[in-house]
């Protein structure tokens, strides 16, 4: 397909990453910290009452109208937000709508896209959208690993997302936002309304700076919205629709506990590592996602709290049932939310005004005045692959397809202490290797790799390797699980690339920290 | 002293207006919704986590410290809130400390000033400050009246301000935030600690604008501080005193209603007004000020609620007991509140989710994608003057002293009916002039005079008009109320201005829509 991009540049991680994209400069990474921006922040139009309705009824007939409105045309930038999960439906109609109007080229930029996004491979193939710059799972990641998207992918953590928004390297020309709840003026909400999603953070940036914003709604209440977690004083259009999303798809009724025997294995050497080396204490925070083995470390640090009658100041979250009941039963002071995962989260987030939205902007932008990530005392992260220099993967497989996008993990790296539970092996295909298929974090920023075979600490943190001096836990070198692992399922297979790249990963601070390459067939 | 300003030129509502002022370009004021800005929002440089403290902790030793970290130099710009209105313990002593440090020329450009900051004439008179842009009431209105302010004031409405900031009109070098509570990192709120004022919204643009942001606080509370009514990722320094505020001046402790007949007898005319003209309607919404003939006229709003057993959709406040007791007896469903004015204000913002603090940006900024004020049904204002066009004045009064700011005033104009109760005369100087000494609101949107001895209503307003053809209200004309008056009181006399400018006066949209003379001595 000829992707355009410039010259390969090595970055300070070694990786080869080219220095233009889409016709776009790039940075190459120069290290953690390293890269210092100048300039100032994007700045969107200035706007006029004058232009807008009087009595605050910015209501339109359609999704198309509103398009048309906006100057829907060829080569725009459009973005979306992913509150709904696999239950959107709302980004699907505005490309059906693009392909109607024969607008083509278009820059797709979801804050996330999933699998009911795969819908949108026609649209790929036949040009009405040039590219997507957010993760790329399931069907879309394999569609662009095997090299057929028009444009180069651009891979974003939220908060790189936010940074990139703000400081303009992605201009939106129209955020659709998609809201369980709002007003005609465009104030809305993820609390209330049948396709109730907890919060709409994802989508804040969008509104701040895209030139036009529709808010989109099947819940259209009476000025004013309230909460407004979107501010109508952003917005040019609202639509009523029918439907915004498939709530049973939004939302999983309930968060489950993994039961598998190695992942609780791991779960449990987790908050013993954490437990031992003191940093779990009075008034301590923390960030567990909502997958099995992260809730399950949850609960081993809700019991140690209530063993010590200790209290967490803070959950960052991913909420979901387990951090709602420290929270309802006085465990936590405050539930930071980023994204709620069951109906629990979104009832305490709607009731309890402990239970507070955040944004990337608040937890994760790396081009603010600080951001919330690096307050954080312990940080469970996953990860697709890990190296012998605690470098790690969390984008691509050990076969080289893009399968997942980077989320808020880049940001988390920052917390102050990064752990990795992660199984040793994942269908026999080890997950230590000599060098990670695409490097999305620096090793220098993650602290601890536990396995159920054993917990291997970055030897930069002598700290922790001081204060398990005598521990009874297994620890170990991340060369001794990698050999262990090797023992039980082999040497894996290198994997075969081309040369042509498919996406790039941008590291927090907008420079790019890895090349993903189209995987031979 | 000789100030600076350029060539005078004839503005649309007949004033004289400078092309320049203290070495600024200026727009004349075009009439009413006619200056339509070009060009984007001004943007601030773009930060870099790199440079706040990773753990979030960004207290420095001292607000002097603080000033001196982010910069402070000959010629800023300074900018406070007056969320503490006469109890502000800060922005005097920020200027000690300009002065102790020999520093020049500063702009202070505060959202209101108080009586308390009458302490800053002697750096007005040495030249720490060049010139107050914001409200200059009582002592400061005098000095700069008698033409003792070495620059030129820019008064502007509360969006007006919000206007000015974000479309870089005024540049803030450094914002100063005085927080009843706050975290290390930044976050802070008025609705905790002991100098509780409600909300900070006043402080907003700044926050979001200012090159640098200190906050300060004499209730330093664990991260997160919550809720973060300022974001702690817009601010640089953080500071610890032993007291921001003095809470009895903050707040006064209870709002009282009027006791004087002639006010009592305007309300009821006001409410008759509107009952009889069918603006109260069941989910209507109002706006009504602090004051006592303003509170009378809420009373009276509440009663014909109750009498009919309809609610208001919101009140935009201003708040204080009146419509906290409508809150929360279920009269009212939500308070929009831009500032609270009692300790119930605050208590009730505390604590009920439907006492949403709000900002000039949500409620005032003409120069977004619309605001609240044009979305109110009824808004009840006050004025020093009025003509015989309905235009009126509230900066000056009939002697010509600049004795008030113009608060929230212009921006309230939106809203669908204006009414004006006030006094025929005050002090024995009628109100209505055959032309306002400063023209601050357009005739075209002031719907309504009520005084205690009748009601004008603008012949733009027909539909008023036509409904209240068979009403026993005193419907006159004001030509028939200003003889009225001036039977009573005499004719007043002409004031006798300087040719020298001491201030100008800024329309929502950043044009100039008058001019303030000095006073004769």
């Amino acid at each position: 397909m000829g992707k355009k991009y410039g010259k390969m540049i090595m970055n300070s991680v070694g990786r080869l990453v080219p220095e233009e994209v889409n016709g776009e400069k790039q940075i190459a990474f120069q290290g953690v910290g390293k890269y210092i921006p100048e300039g100032r922040k994007y700045s969107p139009y200035i706007s006029s009452c004058v232009n807008f309705p009087a009595d605050g009824n910015k209501l339109v007939g359609s999704l198309k109208e509103a398009l048309i409105k906006s100057g829907l045309k060829d080569g725009m930038t459009i973005s979306t937000h992913h509150h709904f999960r696999d239950g959107d439906l709302i980004a699907n109609q505005i490309f059906d709508i693009a392909h109607e109007l024969g607008i083509r080229n278009l820059r797709w930029f979801p804050s996330a896209s999933f699998p009911c996004h795969s819908y949108l491979i026609k649209y790929l193939q036949d040009g009405t959208i040039n590219r997507i710059e957010g993760s790329m799972n399931g069907a879309l990641g394999k569609f662009a690993s095997e090299g057929k998207m028009h444009g180069i992918g651009v891979l974003r953590s939220h908060g790189g997302r936010y940074q990139a928004i703000q400081d303009g390297e992605v201009q939106i020309d129209i955020a659709v936002i998609a809201a369980p709840s709002a007003d005609a003026f465009g104030n809305a909400n993820g609390v209330n309304g049948s396709a109730a999603c907890g919060l709409l953070g994802f989508a804040l940036g969008d509104s701040q700076y895209a030139n036009k914003v529709i808010v989109v709604t099947d819940n259209l209440v009476p000025f004013p919205c309230i909460p407004w977690q979107i501010q109508g004083n952003y917005v040019d259009f609202t639509v009523k629709v029918d439907k915004v999303g498939e709530p049973e798809k939004i939302v999983s009724g309930t968060t489950t506990v993994t039961k598998s025997p190695d992942r609780l294995l791991i779960a449990e050497l987790t908050s013993k590592f954490c437990e031992q080396t003191g940093i779990i204490y009075n008034g301590f925070s923390y960030q567990a996602g909502a997958g099995g083995t992260s809730l399950s470390i949850g609960i081993y640090f809700d019991e140690i709290l209530k063993k010590n009658n200790w209290k967490a100041r803070f959950i960052r979250a991913g909420s979901n049932q387990f951090p709602v009941k420290m929270l309802e039963e006085g465990r936590v002071d405050y539930i930071l939310d980023g994204q709620t995962f069951d109906y629990e989260g979104i009832r305490s987030m709607r009731e309890n005004p402990n239970h507070v939205d955040t944004s990337p902007f608040t937890s994760y932008n790396f081009h603010g005045k600080g951001n919330f990530a690096s307050i954080i005392d312990v940080v469970i992260l996953g990860a697709t692959e890990v190296d012998l220099d605690f470098n790690a993967n969390v984008v691509t497989h050990s076969d080289g397809y893009l399968m997942h996008g980077i989320g808020g993990w880049q940001n988390c790296l920052a917390g102050k202490t990064v752990i990795l539970p992660i199984p040793l092996f994942r269908d026999r295909i080890p997950i230590i290797r000599e060098r990670v298929t695409t490097l999305c974090g620096p090793g220098e920023l993650i602290d601890v790799i536990v396995t159920e075979r054993g917990i291997a600490v970055n030897p930069l943190r002598r700290d922790l390797i001081d204060k398990l001096k005598d521990s009874n836990l297994p620890i170990k070198t991340l060369a001794e699980l990698k050999d262990e692992a090797e023992r039980i399922c082999g040497k894996p297979q290198a994997i075969e690339f081309e040369d042509e790249i498919i996406a790039i990963v941008k590291w927090v601070d907008g420079t790019v920290i890895d090349t993903i390459r189209k995987v031979k067939s």
